[in-house]
């Protein structure tokens, strides 16, 4: 175990995401896909559309046979037959001549273009009266237009989102490869630490919240919660708890009471498991500071301080990108980090030089914009996350911020599924 | 069935929302419960916290014994004992003494401050020496401080994002009633369509792509997928496939061909269906404009254009909110709506009076802000949408954006587990 403890910047412990690789792949069916992250490259093994469609209700013609047609001087087509929906067409457009045509349906050979049916008129059996021209190519689709076969269609490390389903569909690939999303073990440790239902609280008590909020927050990126479990604070029943938990997840949160002996135990703890080595002993960071990170093999142990707040913002702004990138997300689009809401600062928040702040904050109108006002109470208040819209991030170079400053509100309803 | 036919505005359909009750509600287990919405309020059976409590490791004071103490003039305190973690503290404090305590640790009676260790030092087994003074309230939170036992914390009709579960969780509350998720049946119709693992597709066929995609998309906000069949477009078909599907769901997606003909055969459909009534038929929209949307009882049904860029968008703009509030979702967020990326749209959009346009595009970075960019294509290109980023609106009585102007870009991914 490298033991020599430093204290780490949120910036210095994002940055070690890239030290982890994604995990194994699995193959899902395309239902089960959304949200995923492919696993491999996909390339189209058809053509979309496999044949040449009308856009349009129409007739199919030769765009050439059009030209000159008009409102005052109508041009005139030889009736060619019907193309019906879903049929393989068969027939072939002679020169002077239009085939009707639904939309969606299969272009007749020598056909490139649609007109629309209210730029036709049927003059009886055998003419069509055309009162506008078209262009080659328009109101149809062409064969591999959309997505040609053989095109590089998504890279791996991409997250499949409704249209990407939809393109995948089209492509009549019915299962995919995506990385497999980790299985996260939470145990909260501290004698003061009762199971949630316990009716009466003991005085000096209190309740396993941290389980139910991290179980909730890694939801949100799509990590699934294993194990659940309150443990004994003594090294013996630590070792054995995360020995196990190791050993059946990928990913363990270990939440540790609030005092100091028991954050000094989890590193302790360390020592006895084969091949773990610190990354983290401390974030530059508040609220959240008594912050773990520990690799032990492929698998990552975090200690979150036992105050549910702190292990709140800690698996938010910390935990979470790890969760990602386990599941192979390497999609940087150019919006990310941006994708906050504008707001200008009620009051002056103050903060330390060397240290990132996250402060919850209330959001209300300001004339055609959003003021955001940090929320009042002390930082052990739940009801102060209850109350709070999102929150600020004070970077570590920065002391503090005056009223009056724009700032960035990232939303909790954000990664909601809403 | 109410027969006139009426082509609406998006504005309109979205006021529909409004005349749909919120399904009936069931109870779930408190890990169950993010993301789903409130069916009752909820007041604090008990107060949080149930104690006072340390929020430092240090001296359980009272306040007015430390008023004067300076670094230069330390104060004296008489060493009174130690509370341990989790233990119901019977010490009670004497005047002009303190008592050890750790954070999260019981107050003793009497006390009304805590004075960090760091501004103590322990001179012998019985005194303590106080380099600084703390006020009443300091570094302690008082029972019910955070939530007063009694207090309303959450009104019905509110999302539970992870710290409102750990709120309900720090109270006690181990289960919640929650508005009951709304059951979707997807049926395709269409007799060009085949399954999506046809191989090889026959021409003139194209592949279920809806059943995909609308799964995909009804699931980001929380709704179930049930049946997902394809039906033939007959009349007798159809009917009985509806009937079917609204006794079994809550709402029906029936995603028709794209030829007049099977729109037409929705409609009729209604005239087999018990208390059907038309609610809308075509929206000014586009894409999507053959949309219906009927009330079957308590029941929707909504008949969507067969195209999947069409479907997908109608989908996501209109019926998704529908979704929402079944699910009694009745929190109106001051940032909703506002929620939507700042970016310079580089080309010109043209659009219509009358009508409003949803827009696929392509962010990229300008400056120290974004660029929004039309993705080129015939709107039939699934490419066109999986190339996008997300998508700008032009509204009903806006006549198309000049380049230049400031769009807000709905991001595709900010409905996603990310």
């Amino acid at each position: 175990m490298t033991s020599f403890l430093t204290v780490k910047t949120t910036e210095d412990v994002l940055r070690m995401v890239e030290s982890f690789e994604p995990l194994d792949s699995e193959r899902v069916d395309l239902y089960s896909a959304p949200g995923r992250v492919l696993a491999d490259a996909i390339t189209a093994p058809e053509s979309v559309p496999h044949f040449n469609r009308a856009l349009m209700d129409g007739f199919a013609v030769r765009a050439r046979d059009t030209f000159g047609a008009s409102e005052s001087q109508p041009g005139l087509l030889q009736f060619g037959g019907e193309v019906r929906m879903g049929e393989d067409s068969r027939l072939e457009l002679a020169s002077g001549s239009g085939i009707a045509i639904p939309t969606g349906g299969m272009l007749p050979a020598g056909a490139d273009a649609v007109i629309m049916i209210e730029h036709t008129s049927r003059l009886d059996g055998e003419t069509i009266e055309i009162m506008k021209p078209v262009a080659p190519g328009e109101n149809v689709l062409m064969a591999g237009e959309d997505i040609p076969c053989g095109q590089a269609v998504f890279s791996a490390g991409k997250l499949l989102r409704p249209q990407d389903i939809g393109a995948l569909a089209a492509l009549g690939i019915d299962s995919v490869p995506v990385y497999r999303r980790p299985r996260v073990a939470i145990l909260s440790t501290g004698d003061e630490i009762v199971p949630v239902p316990t009716m009466p609280l003991p005085p000096g008590r209190i309740r396993d919240i941290n389980s139910f909020t991290l179980a909730a927050q890694i939801m949100e990126v799509g990590a699934v919660t294993g194990t659940v479990e309150r443990v004994g604070d003594d090294l013996d029943s630590l070792v054995r708890a995360c020995r196990q938990a190791l050993e059946e997840h990928d990913v363990l949160l270990l939440s540790g009471g609030s005092s100091v002996g028991v954050r000094d135990l989890t590193v302790s703890i360390l020592d006895f498991l084969p091949g773990a080595e610190l990354l983290v002993h401390g974030v530059a960071v508040r609220p959240g500071k008594p912050t773990i990170l520990a690799r032990v093999g492929a698998k990552l142990l975090w200690g979150l301080p036992g105050h549910p707040i702190s292990a709140m913002t800690i698996c938010r702004t910390l935990v979470l990108p790890f969760l990602s990138a386990l599941q192979g997300l390497r999609e940087k689009p150019v919006w990310k980090g941006l994708e906050a809401e504008q707001a200008v600062l009620t009051r002056r928040v103050p903060s330390v030089h060397g240290r990132t702040d996250y402060v919850p904050v209330v959001l209300s109108k300001e004339g055609e914009g959003l003021a955001a006002t940090p929320v009042f109470g002390k930082s052990a208040m739940i009801s102060a996350l209850t109350k709070s819209d999102g929150y600020i991030i004070i970077p570590t170079h920065v002391e503090g911020l005056d009223a009056g400053s724009a700032v960035k509100v990232h939303l909790f309803h954000s990664n909601f599924l809403r």
